[in-house]
């Protein structure tokens, strides 16, 4: 049985603006090293999975920047969704996809994300041949978890059942969805709770057997789209899928699934929500900064100070506290590192102001 | 008898930086209006003197760029010390110019800055009206103070004394070098202190008198000077000037001086000495920031935000509160806006680095 990746690609290029933009998400920036989030995704799972059975799910607007910066991955592989849905529709947009290949043949499907830090490719490759095995073993939808580091109301989370006899597999209780501080605080003090990491690791046929099951409006497309993408009907898969409700994948399939499974994350990891992010995984100075290209701080700690101007521009600071300042050529951003996540509003009012110049 | 207008126009452009540079000082910087800050200094004052007798009294590497950008001053009128000394060389220069000029006639002299705010041109000009006929009439030397209205540390005082016959002008009783916080506060609160503002009025010979009673090693250069300049031998003119000690017309003369006299302001005005001040003379919008350019605030409060790089270029910020951010085509600044008065750290520490190239 072939498996696959499938990583999600598409954000709208928000939350690191002004690095980011529409047509320039945080996957295709060099956040948490020299390369782009997405070409280490690719890379840290490359060990497991070949190019060839890589797939890139994006949206339209995102399908030729991402061809054009993955050459190692077959540009048929970079596939555009015929419209912005949620999750459950995307993953049988690529449940199809691999079906197709596959020419009915059952396949193995690995669900990764494209812009979430994971600081240990090893155990990341452990974790994800467990869950793949699991899935394959005993026909279950698996998950990773990211065991919890603190009391997020921001993620969903996992409750965590019964191990399985499989080592690092446990059943799943309940899905949860983003909860308030008191209830965060007691699930990660119950130790009982993982983040839901948007990884998911089933068979095709799994899926499809779950989907039309559980979530019949979407998985009732999937021999349908199948059949589109096998004949390359590319108008009658566009209306298709077009007719499929805004759902996602935790919500329309996980939570009311039996049979889910979680393997409880051994990596590190950071979803690398806002510019905030960037002091927990990239070397700080003596005074606890994270600075990057030509600048000059006096005076100034716990800073975020990104020059992506070029070399002929210099960003200087003194007596600045933790804040963040983002250097583009045609825009410069500059907040307080605790309202980094508030950088979308920027983006809201650049919106309403027509510059989609600079989105 | 004519009058003469002088302007001190030198400066380092350390504390505007990065609008500010080597070659472009406050005083060319519009700041504080959409002309240039020495164009005001002359503006204000032509109702009263003809630019035929402004002369401008800067640095070499100042002196074309001051050329060029007034258009309206004879070129000769714009001279350039023959070396970095103080005040009171500076203003011995200009006396002998004048002298030169007049050919051995008596002449008035106001000495005024170039890059100070002053907030109300008539009220301004019937205080140096005040000040040259007092100078003029009683031979005295003259200088306009500033009412204090808070306890700057900054600042000289002057302990004013007895009022004079002639209304708007007072004896002097002593002036006060810069002090510290309690004493600074004393003086506000006893309404007999005012700041020195750096302007004087005094005739030509009134000068040359006291200078060479109080300060001969400068005051006896004046007649050098006068000739040198009258037969413009630049070379002997520069070699007496070099050899003119760095000492302050305050300390050197005003302090040791008597009949001095002074006219308390009844005009605003601010040093404008870094970029906080500039809130002090600038709209303000509804959240009292200062914004200058293109520039998209969101929950910004209190700050100063300047866009000199250019209508290409959007300056955004989030959440930002008390901020000076300075965005320019080759640097950037961020500072909290009560750190303003440290930015020339920022200058230091880039010349330690060799970056000439944006000072």
């Amino acid at each position: 049985m072939n498996s696959y990746v499938v990583i999600m690609a598409g954000g709208s290029g928000e939350r690191f603006w002004p690095l980011s933009r529409m047509r320039k998400p945080k996957q295709l920036l060099a956040l948490t090293s020299s390369s782009m989030m997405i070409e280490e995704a690719i890379d840290r799972i490359s060990p497991l999975i070949p190019h060839e059975r890589i797939l890139i799910i994006t949206s339209e607007v995102l399908q030729q920047p991402l061809i054009d910066a993955l050459p190692g991955i077959p540009s048929e592989n970079v596939i555009a969704e015929p419209a912005k849905r949620n999750t459950a529709p995307c993953l049988a947009l690529a449940c199809s996809v691999i079906r197709a290949r596959e020419a009915g043949n059952d396949a193995l499907m690995a669900v990764l994300t494209a812009d979430h830090f994971i600081g240990n490719a090893d155990a990341f490759r452990a974790d994800v041949s467990r869950a793949l095995t699991f899935a394959s073993t005993y026909d279950a939808l698996v998950t990773i978890g990211i065991p919890p580091t603190r009391p997020e109301t921001g993620y969903g989370y996992i409750h965590v059942g019964e191990p399985t006899v499989v080592p690092g597999v446990s059943h799943v209780v309940e899905f949860k969805e983003k909860p308030d501080v008191a209830t965060a605080l007691d699930y990660v003090r119950s130790g009982r709770y993982v983040w839901n990491s948007g990884m998911f690791f089933w068979r095709t046929e799994a899926l499809r057997a779950a989907m039309m099951s559980v979530l019949p409006e979407v998985g009732n497309a999937i021999d349908g789209l199948t059949d589109d993408l096998a004949t390359q009907n590319a108008q009658h898969m566009s209306a298709v899928f077009h007719a499929l409700p805004d759902i996602s994948i935790d919500y329309g399939v996980m939570e009311r699934s039996h049979n889910v499974h979680v393997v409880p994350a051994t990596f590190p990891w950071d979803d690398v929500g806002s510019w905030d992010a960037l002091e927990r995984m990239r070397p700080l100075d003596a005074t606890q900064n994270v600075v990057d290209g030509v600048v000059t701080v006096v005076d100034t700690e716990g800073s975020i100070i990104v020059n992506a101007h070029g070399s002929a521009h210099t960003v200087t600071t003194v007596g600045l506290r933790d804040t963040v300042v983002v250097v583009t050529p045609d825009a410069t951003m500059v907040c307080p590192k605790d309202r980094a996540q508030d950088v979308k509003r920027i983006v809201t009012e650049l919106r309403t102001k027509d510059r989609h110049d600079i989105l």
